[in-house]
């Protein structure tokens, strides 16, 4: 098994100011590098404290693949539905260069209602958007002189400066919070897949799994050969109560801000989001110790948290890459550096290849 | 005086590799940050060789401002025509928090009919779209809970995050090749200049400077304290002859290549932008030893050099700072890196204040 992390901040200016998270962030990164992790990955988000210390991943990014010399950095994602192609595609590439080909590129559809009220973009387009703009960056990488002739979009014949450093083009994948439609349509792709069980649960997160593996296979991709990055809080500590209590401190908070990010659901409705009305309520849904117990959060001591892998490898397969969400902005950097060492030295031995 | 570096790619993958010219251009701030000059600025271009290696300023000047520790980082220009002015405004605070306030934005209205016509923009709105963006922006950077009913976006109440570093925000300045009108609306709002005598001609650049301080007076903005960035291109070697013909060699290749990206203007028009289709036939109408007389461009040894500039600060006046246009990408790396050095030892200690 692989492992890498993620940076989700939830915090705005007064819980910490965006320069100290960056730099905290940057350093995290370097250490993960030194430690052998496979990828760091952020977010598009604005507005609120939940995310919106990343309202564009590439510049922090650029800053960690500048600091570090092997790590692979991601997206995770970009949202397609409020970037115009040629400047995700041209941006992406830019960084895909400046990090000679570490980049990996997950691609959202986004979710928060007062995001899209900003770009004065439809719910209701939020699909086909997604998929219009997938299709047109991956072209704009992969040909010269292209046309394009999409709902949204039109433009052509252009060839997108500079091309990207990986040949054909960065892996692509698809990030998706509840959907085996969604997950269906990146396998049937050839495109990798980043989940997050907390959200989907358990059992919505091993039926996108499934959708997905079957989908690759019926697509005529090779077997063993599917990328999916699945997302987890990680609370790593000699003493596991110590560990679970910096989970639940954060994890409290999270559900606090999710819940404000969220509020608009309370209004908002699209036939093309079943179900996300109920999102309004989902920050004080959520309880910290039915979460561990699902493994839907990772905490403990290392023994502990060993057994929680051992049970997600036998959940969702010991092919696929877990990231783990670290440096919220909640906690102070060092309890972050901590987990990473503990895990490095003390859980990760026992899943090595 | 002061004096800082302008990198504006003129090459494209059959010059060199993305790679490699963002490298350099690492390289070349780094020295240029440990020689004292005063800013480092990059373009917005996008599908030519003309500019395309530089579509999104922001992670080029990211990296370099995480490479470097006290060297400004400037946009020159960014374009609200083309962007939200929510992206626009994020993308930039994130890049002013990772350099902690060394941020300078010039913002500008481009030029390029087939960039226009890639973003669906109309060439006839660029001025409104421009004067609506950045003002847009400057209300995220410096208000909460912005409500903006524009003609081009309405969106709000919302609050940018991050927040800039610098207080209120970075400093603003406005792009203009040949525009008085733009020129004297910069000065009246209090904000900095960017210009290229290059392209408005000796005569063109001094109507435009003195609209401009003008109107800074006019608009009770404290005396001297105008800010006025000049961009030239630089070839300075300890054989004059050398020098030019390096010159030579780079601005004939940058005529081929704004000849290329403004071919356009052979079948564009429009009546915000009087007198461009001219532009088709720029490249050919460029010749080196007459500019080079008029001092639009720098070339010869450190006595020649130092003669143009004493010239200069007559004709523009000795508060400017003067930009270096290096690293087309045409000439090596290390010919830009003799010119900076050489200017720094036997030019600059002439115009130290």
């Amino acid at each position: 098994m692989r492992f890498g992390i993620t940076f989700f901040p939830t915090i705005g200016p007064e819980q910490a100011a965006a320069a100290d998270w960056y730099d905290d962030a940057v350093n995290l990164a370097v250490l993960a590098d030194e430690l052998g992790y496979h990828h760091v990955k952020t977010v598009e988000h604005y507005f609120f404290a939940y995310g919106g210390y990343s309202p564009d991943p590439v510049p922090l990014l650029t800053a960690i693949a500048r600091a570090t010399r092997r790590i692979r950095v991601a997206t995770g994602a970009v949202i397609p539905a409020f970037n115009h192609p040629v400047q995700l595609a041209a941006r992406l590439a830019v960084l895909d260069n400046l990090s000679r080909g570490r980049l990996d590129v997950g691609f959202g559809r986004a979710f928060l209602p007062d995001e899209f009220a900003a770009f004065q973009v439809s719910l209701d387009e939020s699909r086909a958007r997604f998929e219009e703009g997938v299709r047109a960056v991956e072209r704009l990488w992969s040909e010269q002189d292209v046309v394009w002739q999409g709902t949204f979009h039109q433009f052509g014949p252009v060839t997108l400066l500079p091309r990207p450093y990986q040949d054909p083009h960065p892996p692509i994948y698809v990030a998706t919070a509840t959907s085996p439609a969604s997950a269906e349509a990146a396998g049937r792709a050839g495109r990798g897949l980043q989940g997050v069980p907390a959200i989907s649960g358990r059992h919505g997160f091993q039926d996108i799994l499934t959708a997905y593996r079957k989908a690759w296979a019926d697509g005529g991709h090779e077997p063993g050969e599917e990328r999916i990055q699945i997302s987890f809080g990680l609370f790593l500590a000699e003493d596991g109560d110590e560990a679970r209590a910096l989970g639940r401190t954060d994890e409290e908070l999270y559900s606090a801000r999710i819940a404000e990010a969220t509020s608009a659901w309370g209004r908002a409705r699209s036939a093309d989001y079943p179900g996300y009305e109920r999102l309004e309520k989902a920050g004080k849904l959520l309880h910290f110790d039915e979460r561990l117990k699902d493994n839907q959060v990772l905490a403990g001591n290392p023994a502990e948290v060993t057994r929680q892998i051992e049970q997600l490898a036998e959940w969702y397969g010991d092919d696929v890459v877990l990231s783990f969400t670290i440096h919220s902005g909640n906690l102070p950097a060092e309890v972050s550096a901590r987990s990473l060492r503990l895990f490095t030295e003390r859980v990760a031995p026992a899943f090595a290849r």
